[in-house]
């Protein structure tokens, strides 16, 4: 199974994790004309792999003709390339969101639609498959806490110095598309509840020198039966904290409440208050492949993949304009 | 100094461990025809304080003429009760919210305008001192985290089985002004910044028989500067849980970040991770006492109180009409 990297921006690690026999990088190449491809090629050099590398991505697809592509260059340049490798039915990992315009959605989404049968592509929402994530969706599974009422998630991130491209919002996306909507598919993938409103908010003020860069956000979400979902977003968690990043989810319900947070997870229910053993952490890579093999399936789907791009997007527009957007989600 | 208590519903124990020397709670009396007086009874029996009893309020506070009022009645009674003793120019320490409705806000407010060189009144914020929150204030203000950017904060609390003017929104308020207006309250002291916009919702879905009580509720409030500072509430925290409530507070700074939770502060910044040596706790109705004799001065104000509950009755009415309220915060 031949595999070409376009880009070297995102989550690449995750290839490099979840590589199975017979599969086997061959070629990578930037995703535009300015993408500094180091990175990539030293992680790749570390592992004792030496691919091809193309200056034209389109060109590596024609002459490679991979199975799996690979997509992660500028965030807001990942959409048209994503277009590209599911019109020649290449099965894609991609970075996520999957687009950073609803237009550009719209036309993946469609597309996907006439090819569904033949191609799987899904997004990077790799944080599903820690220990502390799954081990909380099996406790949420079976009710340990009743049904779900209210979610408050966090995402916390250090700053530090980002490359250049995260200062414009047309190559960058936004904040609540990059960091907010890993919090959106935990919403989505906790509750499969339907996702009815989102209220916003962000703020670049303080942001060090990032240009368009949101450096705060809020949102609210409601999603059916009355569930209210929130996420606080920020980037301004401490050079010197333990952690590069703070994850946390508070899942509140009828018959207890679920909390993640410092890769732990704490169960308050009619037992008592608790520590939950954790289950083995899985790799989102490993699983795409079996999915792509027909030897298993992947958890995040194509679908859980549009649906939280397009929340995410939703939630910008109302940060953007400071409106409750209605969602008609189907 | 003659203190009258009215009513038993709220947090008369404030004044019951707040006493001082040459002050005297001479007598009590319902705020209304049906309010069960025993629970208060019960803690004046047990510091062998015995009051004298009316059945009607007005004549106990002509008959009496306390210096100080403690209003405490179900909470949509409480603002007509607060009215009168303000009229009358006593002193009063009133159950939070101040009122249920903006109508008998502005009542208020324009009454206190005319007499608050004679009289002080203040909202029961008794949670501004304890020892943690002291001790997270002071670190703000010597700006241990820099400008604060984002605050989030959370009121969980045990159901229990409520008395039943909880279920009524008419007799209780509802639960952004009874339990969210202490977050409220607080990110008014900690920022000091004007109140811009706020966005809430609530819900009464799973409220285990309380009738209209709202048992979930989630704010949003922009303020000046483009802070943002988030509220999640709910009744939902499970029997078994060590304390009745889960108060916390998370505050983002630009050069570090500040928690409040479990009674403990802790603040990650250019020191590292710290847990922060608590100031003693302070005690709200000996403050308001000092104030009301001229030997010191009452942390919540008048003012503070006020504002709280505008802001709380705003939301609140974001809530129940799905709308972004802007504020005019004077």
């Amino acid at each position: 199974m031949k595999i070409c990297i376009i880009g070297s921006s995102g989550h690449y690690h995750y290839v490099l994790k979840g590589l199975q026999k017979n599969t086997k990088i061959v070629a990578i190449a930037p995703g535009c004309a300015n993408e500094d491809m180091t990175s990539l090629k030293r992680a790749l050099r570390e592992l004792g792999i030496e691919p091809k590398e193309y200056e034209d991505y389109q060109k590596m697809l024609d002459l490679e003709k991979p199975d799996v592509a690979v997509v992660n260059s500028f965030f807001g340049r990942n959409p048209g390339i994503l277009f590209e490798t599911l019109q020649r039915k290449i099965h894609t990992f991609a970075e996520k969101p999957v687009a950073t315009s609803l237009e550009d959605l719209e036309k993946i989404k469609r597309l996907y639609e006439t090819i569904k049968d033949d191609v799987f592509f899904t997004a990077m929402f790799g944080l599903r498959y820690k220990a502390h994530f799954l081990t909380a969706k099996a406790l949420l599974d079976s009710k340990e806490i009743g049904e779900i009422r209210l979610l408050n998630t966090q995402k916390s991130y250090k700053l530090g110095k980002r490359a250049e491209f995260y200062k414009k919002r047309e190559l960058y996306g936004g904040t609540i598309p990059w960091v907010g909507i890993h919090a959106i598919d935990w919403i989505n993938w906790f509750t499969g509840k339907k996702f009815l409103s989102v209220y916003a908010v962000h703020s670049k003020v303080c942001n060090r020198d990032h240009g368009e860069l949101e450096v705060t956000a809020l949102c609210n979400f409601v999603l059916d039966q009355e569930i209210f979902a929130s996420i606080s977003i920020d980037y301004l968690r401490p050079d010197k904290a333990p952690t590069h990043d703070d994850d946390r989810v508070r899942v509140v319900g009828t018959q207890g409440i679920l909390e993640l947070f410092k890769n732990k997870v704490i169960v308050i229910n009619d037992k008592g208050e608790n520590e939950i053993a954790l289950l083995p952490e899985r790799q989102i890579f490993s699983e795409f492949l079996s999915q792509v093999k027909g030897t298993g399936f992947c958890m995040v789907t194509a679908q859980d993949s549009i649906l939280a791009t397009e929340i995410a997007l939703l939630a910008r527009e109302s940060a953007d304009t400071g409106r409750v957007i209605q969602i008609c989600q189907q």
